[in-house]
C-alpha cells in the first residue's frame, strides 16, 4: 500500500494531501441559519474526532451565520455552495476556511472567475466537488459516468489554473461504487491535487457504511485519497466513527479502542455476543487506541486474545484473562466483564 | 475488475469457483446438538439468501445430528471441525456436504490422511481454513503473518494432493485486514483452488461489517475470491445481509432492493432521514432488485432520483415522484411515503 503523494494544502489548521494523515470530514445536518443548533452539532462532531466540518450554505443568511459559528468552534469550516456564486463570496467574507463548489451547477465563467479571484486573494481552498447526480445532461453524453465526472473536473481545474489558482481539492462522487473508483483512479493519473473521497447518497447506516467501506477502502488501498467523508443518512457523528473504522482497518489512522470479537458459533458455551456488547459499551469511554478481545471458545480464543492488549477467552463457566500475551487469571463467568474491565483500567 | 478463474467444485447443489456466482456463506450460532434450534436458524439463514451453511461440530453427538438436520433443510451444510479427526469422519458419515478443517490444530499426518481418504471416497470437499489465531507457534516464527498463513495452507495442499485429493477450498483469515489481503493475494498466485474470503473475529455489527467490507471488498475488486462469509458478533442473518451489500456494491450479485438516500444537510427542508427509514422498512418486504431513491433537496435530488427505478426528491412541503426517469407526480409532504410506495407497487 503506497500512498500517492499529492500537492498539500491547508484548510484552516488542517493539512490535506502530501504526507499528512488522511483527514476525516463530515457535514452538519442542522439548518445553518440556526447558529446554536449548528454549533452544538459541530461540537459533537469534534468530540467524535471530525477534523473538517462542512456546512450547507443555501442562502446569504446562512453565509453570514458562519462568522458567528466560527467564533465558537475550533474546526476548519467549509461552505457547501451550489448554483449562486454570490453565496460563495459571502461565505468567504464571513471567514470560512474552504469552499466546496459543484461545477455541475455553477456554469457561468464570469461568476466562477469572481469566486476564484476572491479565493485566491484570501488563500481559501476550493474543492471541485463533482457529483454524478448533477452532471449537466449535455456534457459529453456519449461517455461513461466516470469519464464524464473526470472531464468536468479537469475542465474546472484548467479554468482555475488559468486564473493562477491552485488551492484545489477534487472529489468525484457517485452512488455507483465501481464508477466512483474508476473516476478517482483516472483523476489520480491526471492531476496532483489532493483527493476527497466519498460515495454519495450511500444510504442508511449499515448499508451506507458497507458501500462506503468498499469504495473508499479500495481506493485507499491503492494509495489514492487524502481526506474522506462517509455519507450516511443518520446523525453525522456516525459518519465520523465509520470513517475512522475504515482508516483503522487499513492502519492509516488510529483512534480509540478496537474490539476483536468472535462471531460465536455452536462451540460457544457462554453468551459471547452479550459480553461483547457490554465490553463495547464500556470501551466507548476509553480514548486510548488499545486492542481488546472477547472470544467465545478455546479454538481461536487464546491465540487471538494473545495478540490483543487485553482479552478474554471464555470457556464453560470460566474464562482466561490475557494481558499483553500473558494469562493474568482465570475467572468465573459472573466476573467476566468485571475482570476484563479491571485489566483494561490498568493499561489506560 | 477481472475475476481470477479457479478450479470449480460443488458443495451439495452449489458450485464454488470457476465462473459461478460468488456464494454467500454463514454459520449457525446455535448448539448443533439442539437440532430444532439449529434447523430454525438454518431456515432463517436460507430466507435471507444464505447459500452454504456451516455448523460447529465440536463432538460426535453434534456430528450425528447433521443427518437429522439435513432432512429438514435444503442448503448445503459444512461441518466445522477442530482438533479431533474422528469428528470429521463422523460428520461425513452423517452426510455433510463439506468439511472445514483448521490445519493449525490437526497436526497428525496419519489422522489427516484418514479424513482425506474418506473425503475422497465420498467426494466431499474440504476447506483448508487457516486462521491467524491458531497458527502453531513453532511454525515459521520468523516470517510475516501472511507468509505463515500461506505456507501452512500450501503445506496442507501438498499433503492432500499427494493423496490425489483436489476438492479443496482455501481460506486465510486474520483480524488484521492488511495481512489478510496480502495472504489471499499470495495464495492466489500459488494455487488455483477456490478461495473463501473472510476477516476473522471482525467485531460487532457496524465495525465488523466495515472491516469485512474493506478487506473482502479490496480482494473482490482485485478479482480474488469465490465465496465469502462476513463474521459478525450478532445474529447470523445480519452476516448474510452484509455479505450481499458488499457483493451488490461491486455489482457481483443482485439481491433485493437498493436504497439510494441522501445523508441530509442544512439544505433539507423535510425530515429525509425519517422518510428513508420508513422506506427502508417498507422495502424489507420486496424481493425484486429495484433501486429506490429518497433525496432531501433539489440540488442532487432530481438527478440521482432519475437514475433510480423509483424515487422522490423532497422540496419544501412537496416532493416530486420519479419513475424510470420521468416525473410521475408532485405530492404534498404528508403523502411522501404513500405516493412512493404506490409507485413501487406498480413495478414489482
Amino acid at each position: 500500500m503506497i500512498r500517492r503523494i499529492t500537492m498539500p494544502l491547508r484548510i484552516g489548521k488542517v493539512t490535506i494531501g502530501g504526507t499528512a494523515p488522511i483527514a476525516v470530514q463530515s457535514m452538519t445536518k442542522t439548518n445553518t441559519r440556526d447558529v446554536r443548533a449548528t454549533i452544538n452539532q459541530i461540537r459533537s462532531l469534534e468530540e467524535h474526532g471530525c477534523e473538517i466540518i462542512r456546512l450547507a450554505v443555501p442562502d446569504e443568511q446562512s453565509a453570514d451565520s458562519i462568522s458567528t459559528i466560527k467564533k465558537s468552534v475550533s474546526s476548519p469550516l467549509i461552505a457547501d455552495v451550489h448554483f449562486d456564486y454570490r453565496i460563495a463570496l459571502a461565505a468567504m467574507n464571513a471567514g470560512v476556511d474552504g469552499i466546496r463548489l459543484n461545477p455541475g451547477n455553477i456554469r457561468d465563467d464570469e461568476q466562477m472567475a469572481q469566486i476564484v479571484t476572491a479565493a485566491k486573494e484570501s488563500e481559501i481552498p476550493i474543492r471541485i466537488g463533482v457529483n454524478a447526480g448533477s452532471l449537466p445532461s449535455d456534457f459529453e453524453p456519449g461517455l461513461s459516468l466516470a469519464e464524464r465526472m473526470v472531464d468536468l473536473a479537469m475542465e474546472q481545474i484548467r479554468f482555475m489554473e488559468d486564473l493562477d489558482f491552485n488551492l484545489i481539492k477534487i472529489s468525484l462522487k457517485a452512488f455507483d461504487v465501481l464508477a466512483t473508483i474508476q473516476a478517482y483512479q483516472m483523476i489520480a493519473d491526471r492531476a496532483s491535487y489532493p483527493l476527497h473521497l466519498g460515495i454519495t447518497e450511500a444510504g442508511l447506516p449499515r448499508d451506507g457504511a458497507i458501500r462506503s467501506a468498499v469504495g473508499i477502502g479500495v481506493l485507499l488501498y491503492q494509495g489514492i485519497g487524502d481526506t474522506i467523508r462517509v455519507s450516511l443518512s443518520t446523525n453525522p457523528c456516525e459518519e465520523v466513527s465509520a470513517a475512522y473504522e475504515i482508516l483503522k482497518s487499513l492502519k492509516l489512522r488510529q483512534r480509540g479502542p478496537t474490539l476483536v470479537c468472535c462471531p460465536s458459533c455452536g462451540r460457544s458455551e457462554t453468551d459471547v455476543l452479550k459480553l461483547a456488547q457490554e465490553v463495547d459499551k464500556y470501551l466507548k469511554k476509553i480514548r486510548e487506541p488499545i486492542k481488546v478481545a472477547v472470544m467465545g471458545c478455546i479454538v481461536n480464543g487464546p491465540g487471538e486474545a494473545k495478540e490483543a492488549d487485553v482479552g478474554i477467552a471464555c470457556g464453560k463457566g470460566k474464562g482466561a484473562i490475557f494481558r499483553k500475551g500473558k494469562v493474568v487469571k482465570t475467572v468465573s463467568e459472573e466476573n467476566f466483564l468485571l475482570a476484563l474491565t479491571k485489566e483494561i483500567e490498568k493499561i489506560v
